[in-house]
C-alpha cells in the first residue's frame, strides 16, 4: 500500500479497511498541494494549486471537513482523524470510519441517489472528496428558523425506503446479503458510540451525561430509576445489537441532511455523514429522523414567535414522511422483491397477491412500531447524554428549556415503553399534540 | 497453501477458509496412509497402518465418514465432498462447510463441552479427525426402539443454553461477537439449504417436495393454499435470516446427537455435525430440538406394541429439556453476563436485581415463543419436505404414517401460526396431547 500514498484508488481500497501507515493529516496549508496530485481534481477547480480557498467547515464532532474552492468548481474534503475531535486525543476513533463512510455513500447512491457525488475516495488517507453542497443548509438549522422545505418529508421517505429496501434481504439474495453484513462488522467502534450514547449512558449516573441542570433533575432521577423504561430501552438496544435487517445509515438526524431552495423555488435534498452505516433494523433510521424533528416540535416552543403554525407544519412533514417510507417501501416490495425473504415463488408465482399485500401490511406495521421505540430512545440520548441538540441549546433560558426537554421526554417514555399498545405513528403524533398542550 | 497439502494445522487454516486448491477426497483405501502422516495420529491408534481397520459409515446426506481403528485405540475421520452425497455432484456444496464445522466445534467444546475431542484439523482437506464415539448411538434410533436416556435432555438443555449464551451480546462485548459473525458469514451454502428446504418449497409445489401420497396429498395442499401458515412461515424465515442473537448449531435434529449408556448405567451425550452453524436466532436450535421429539411422539402411534407410556416419556424430556435450557441460561444471566446487551451497569451495579430478573424473564419467554415457531416449521419439512425422518419413514403402512402425520401437522399449524396465542411451551404440549388423542 505504501507505494502509493496518495491512493489513486484501487479496487483493494474498496473491498478492504486500508491499514493506513502512509496516513497523514491535512492541514489547512497542506490541502490544496495534496489536492492538487489526485487525477481530475485540478481540472474540476481550475486555476493552480495557488488560487484555490481553502476553509475548514467541520462542525460536526468526528472529523475536518474543508472546501476548497477554485476559479472553476469547488468540493468538499472529509478526513477522518484518528480520535474523536469534539474530544481530542484521549478518545481514539478508528480511520476506518472512513472506509465505511464511502462503502455507505456508494450504497446510497446506487440505491437512491439523494447523497453528495463522490469525486475521489483516498482510502489509506482516509479521505474523501465530494461535491460541495451549495447553496445548502443543514436541516436541523432550517428548522430552527422555522424555514419551510416542502420536498425534504417526501424525498428523504423515498431515500429511507430504498437505501433500507435495496440492501436488505427482500433485494439481495442470502449470500450477498451476507458478504455485506461481513463487510459492514467491522465498523464497531462507530456502532458502540450508539450503543453506550443512545442505549446505555443516559439510563444510569454516567459521568458523561449532561442536562438542563438543577431545573431536569427531578426528571431525569425518575428517568433512571423507571424500571419498565430501562427494559424497553434494552430491548432496543438488543434490536441494534442482532437484528442485521439492512444497511442503516445510522446517524440519520436532521444534521446529516442537507436542504436547498433555488430562486425557482425548485429544492434539493442530501443526506451526508453514513460512517456510523452498518447492518442494522430498519426502524432505527426512520425512528432518527422522527426523533429529531419532534425534539424540533417541542423545541419550537422556546423561541420567539407564534410556535404553533410551525408545530403543525412540523408534525405533518413526520406523517409525510412516513407515507413516502411506506409508500416507496411498498413499490418496491411489488416490484423488486428479487431476495431471499418473502420469496415471490411462495406468493406472485402462486398468483397469491392477496398474501403478499398482507405480508407487506405486517411487515411496514412491524417497522413502524420499532421506529417508535428507537425515535424514544433518541429523542432521550440528546436530552440527557452526552451529546444535545441546537434545537435545544439554543434556548437560552433554562427553565424554558427544561419546560420543552420535560414535554419531550413524556413523548419518549411513550414510545420506548408502549410503543407496541400506541400502535401506529398517528397515534403517536396524536400523544405528541396532546402532551404539548397538557404537560407544563 | 499448496506446501503443506496435509495440514499440520496453522493459525491461518482457522481464521480463514483454505483455498482447497490440494484437496483430494480419501477413499477407504486411501485413509490409513493419509493418516499415518499426521502427528500422533499413528501413536493414539498403535501398530502400523497396514494394520489399522477403515470403514465408511457417513449415513448423513452430506459427507464421507470413515471410522479408523487400530490396535490401540480408534477415530472418526471426517471430510467434506464437494457435492451432496446424498444427491450426487450435480447438487454442487462448498467444502467450506467443513471449515464452519471445524471453526463451531472449537466454540462448542469451549462454551459447554458436549461435544467430540478434535485429535486434527486439516483445513486444506476439509478433513476433521476426532473421537470415535462409542458405544453411543444416534439418538433418533434410540428413540424408535423406545429406549430412555433420562439425561439427554438435561445434558442437551445445558449445551443449547451454553453454546447459545456464551456466543451472544450476553457474553461478549459488540465487537468480539461481530468479528465471530462475520467469521461465520461465508457459511451462506449451507443456510440457503435450511432456507430452502425448511422455510420455502414445502409452502409451494416444489418438485423436490415428498411426502406419503396420495394419503397426505389433501393435508399438503391445504398447507400451501393457507394464507396464515404462510405468512408465519416467513416471518420465521425473516428472523432466520436476519436475527445474528449468537451461534447456532444450526441442524440440532435428534440424528445429530449421540447417546450411550454404560454398563453401570452412567450415560454419555454429545452433540455432532454442526456444519449449518452461523449467527442465527436462539430459538432456532432450541425448535429444532422439541420439533424432533415431537415428531417422535408422533410417530410412536405406527409402531407396535403401546405407544402410550413412551409418548408420556417424551412430552416429559420436551418439559425437561426446556427446564433445563432456562435453568442454566438464568444462571448464566446472573453469573456471566459480562456482553454489551442488558448491561450489568444498568442493573446489578445500580441494585437494581429485580428489572434484571424481570429482563430475563421477558428474554426467555421471547426465545420460547420463538423456538415453539421454529419446532413447527421443522416439524412440517420432514413430512412435507425434500428429507423425511426415519421416525416416520420406519411406519411400513402408509395410511397408518399418514394418520401420525396428519397429527403432527395439525400440532405444526398451531406451533406456527398461533405461537404467541399458545404463549407457552406447557400450552403446546397439552395441544399436542389433545391432538393425539382428537385427530384421526
Amino acid at each position: 500500500m505504501g507505494e502509493n500514498p496518495l491512493g489513486h484508488t484501487r479496487e483493494e481500497d474498496i473491498v478492504a479497511v486500508p491499514d493506513y501507515k502512509d496516513y497523514q493529516p491535512l492541514s489547512i496549508e497542506t490541502v490544496a498541494k495534496r489536492l492538487s496530485d489526485y487525477p481530475e481534481i485540478p481540472a474540476r477547480l481550475g486555476g493552480k494549486p495557488g488560487d484555490w480557498q481553502v476553509r475548514e467547515v467541520g462542525d460536526g464532532n468526528l472529523n475536518f471537513v474543508y472546501i476548497v474552492t477554485g476559479p472553476d468548481g469547488s468540493l468538499c474534503a472529509k478526513q477522518a482523524l484518528p480520535y474523536v475531535r469534539l474530544v481530542g486525543e484521549s478518545w481514539p476513533l478508528p480511520l476506518s470510519r472512513s472506509f465505511y463512510e464511502h462503502a455507505a455513500l456508494v450504497r446510497q447512491d446506487k440505491a437512491n441517489g439523494s447523497v453528495p457525488e463522490i469525486y475521489h475516495y483516498d482510502g489509506p488517507q482516509a479521505l474523501i472528496l465530494m461535491e460541495n453542497l451549495s447553496p445548502h443548509v443543514v436541516w436541523r438549522k432550517a428548522l430552527i428558523n422555522r424555514e419551510r422545505h416542502e420536498t425534504a418529508a417526501r424525498v428523504l421517505g423515498e431515500f429511507t425506503a430504498e437505501s433500507l429496501f435495496r440492501t436488505s434481504d427482500l433485494a439481495l439474495p442470502a449470500a450477498e446479503k451476507k458478504a455485506e453484513i461481513a463487510l459492514f462488522a467491522g465498523n464497531t467502534a462507530l456502532c458502540k458510540i450508539t450503543e453506550d450514547l443512545v442505549f446505555t449512558d443516559p439510563y444510569f449516573d454516567h459521568p458523561m451525561n449532561s442536562w438542563t441542570s438543577p431545573e431536569l433533575d427531578t426528571t431525569v432521577r425518575a428517568v433512571q430509576a423507571d424500571p419498565q423504561w430501562k427494559a424497553a430501552i434494552q430491548e432496543l438496544k438488543y434490536m441494534f445489537l442482532t437484528r442485521a435487517e439492512a444497511m442503516v445509515h445510522g446517524d440519520l438526524h436532521t444534521g446529516s441532511i442537507m436542504v436547498a431552495k433555488g430562486a425557482d423555488g425548485a429544492e434539493d435534498v442530501r443526506v451526508i455523514d453514513p460512517e456510523f452505516a452498518f447492518y442494522g433494523p430498519m426502524g432505527f433510521d426512520c425512528g432518527a429522523l422522527i426523533a429529531n424533528l419532534l425534539l424540533s416540535y417541542f423545541a419550537q416552543d422556546g423561541y420567539d414567535g407564534r410556535a404553533s403554525l410551525y408545530q403543525d407544519w412540523l408534525l405533518e412533514q413526520i406523517e409525510k414522511y412516513c407515507h413516502s417510507f411506506a409508500s416507496r417501501f411498498s413499490e418496491l416490495w411489488r416490484t423488486e422483491r428479487t431476495g431471499d425473504a418473502y420469496s415471490r415463488a411462495l406468493y406472485e408465482d402462486q398468483n397469491h397477491h392477496d398474501a403478499s399485500e398482507i405480508a407487506l401490511t405486517n411487515f411496514l406495521h412491524r417497522v413502524e412500531i420499532d421506529a417508535l421505540g428507537f425515535a424514544g430512545a433518541k429523542m432521550t440520548r440528546r436530552i440527557i447524554g452526552l451529546a444535545g441538540v441546537e434545537d435545544l441549546q439554543v434556548i437560552a433560558d433554562p427553565a424554558v428549556r427544561a419546560a420543552c426537554e420535560r414535554r419531550a421526554l413524556a413523548l419518549a417514555r411513550l414510545l420506548v415503553v408502549e410503543r407496541g399498545e400506541l400502535g401506529s405513528l398517528s397515534k403517536a403524533l396524536e400523544s405528541a399534540e396532546r402532551i404539548l398542550r397538557d404537560v407544563k
